[in-house]
């Protein structure tokens, strides 16, 4: 068993503690953001940190790292149009979806750049990824300044969603697997996914009499 | 395809809702939370909402729903205590991972009512799981509330870092896979996961030529 203390991940150099850290967390869902600037600029970036924050009502949350430097266009295109969407990354894509991550200038599009295609759905402003499978609309609601390290958690509330019809269940679940949605790793590693197990509602008098 | 409006989002049924908005942030790390109160009691619980906030400062933050019911152990204890832990579930517990998220009283352990071992290292005062491969130390930085819907983001800097030797490279990567850490669609769905692409960093001018 190999045990990091603190001070020895302070004392890592920056890339080996980026890989370290980025790993711990457990696997890491893939999402396209796509966004547009005032001026008409589209932005398409990949992020690992979007999470599911409240079905009531529907609200995703993402980290934006600090807004300092000229490449952070999604957070810049967010306040100035007041929405975004969240395009799964599947595994037919993952290497396009990878490459949004190069710090472009700001009037290019990654779209452009990456071989992707942007989609404009339902009269929403902001671009979809045709080639994603999964696509949700989203209003800025909220930016919390992380104060410890500076960057800035955006919460978004769901406006639409777009999916196959055939992998959502009359009980709303959405087969995942079915449309190869991807996962990530650490900084640059990308995974396929399948099901092994399904689980009934946990309540405490059915709780299974595990063998110790 | 089909596409849900927020209109008609809002007029699902509260099941069929929970589950469509927990599917569509895409796959989750399933991770284990272990705390102890101060008096002592243990307490386990799975969370899907981990998310690696930053590498310098080593940062993780989680989601905890609204802390006015009985059932917030997790967030009870680390105020109590300052400290917890995070450790991976893999594909061989997942079944008593799930359980853990039955509402059972403070005083019931979900170590023992689970089936999974209380572990102590490195004089930490909160317990590891010993069946977790990848363990994680955490003291509380800060507690963030999210007003739009009443949960609360919790913020934590790691401490120590406990996984095997063999799954870490020089370079700092970690290899999931190798110790078969699960990740988790909607509420109740968990899933193997499989390598299908590791990339170069990614900059502007070493973009693949992708045919469009």
């Amino acid at each position: 068993m190999k045990h990091f203390t603190r001070t020895d991940i302070d004392e890592l150099a920056r890339i080996p503690r980026a890989n370290l850290i980025n790993s711990i967390s457990g696997y890491k869902p893939a999402n396209l953001i796509g966004t547009v600037s005032r001026s008409g600029n589209t932005n398409l970036a990949i992020f690992s940190s979007v999470v599911h924050l409240g079905a009531d009502p529907p609200l995703l949350g993402f980290v934006q790292r600090p807004a300092s430097g000229v490449d952070r266009h999604t957070c810049q295109n967010i306040r100035e149009t007041g929405v975004y969407t969240i395009n799964h990354v599947n595994t037919d894509i993952v290497e396009q979806a990878h490459y949004t991550s190069a710090k472009f200038d700001r009037d290019v599009s990654e779209f452009e750049a990456c071989g992707l295609t942007e989609e404009y759905l339902a009269g929403f402003a902001a671009p979809f990824v045709k080639e994603s499978r999964v696509k949700i609309g989203l209003r800025l609601v909220d930016e919390m300044p992380i104060e410890r390290n500076g960057t800035i958690f955006i919460i978004g509330e769901v406006e639409h969603i777009f999916l196959p019809d055939e992998i959502i269940s009359e009980e709303g679940n959405v087969d995942l697997n079915a449309v190869e949605t991807a996962c990530i790793s650490g900084l640059d590693t990308y995974h396929s996914v399948r099901q092994v197990a399904r689980l009934p509602y946990a309540r405490p008098f059915e709780v299974p009499d595990f063998d110790r």
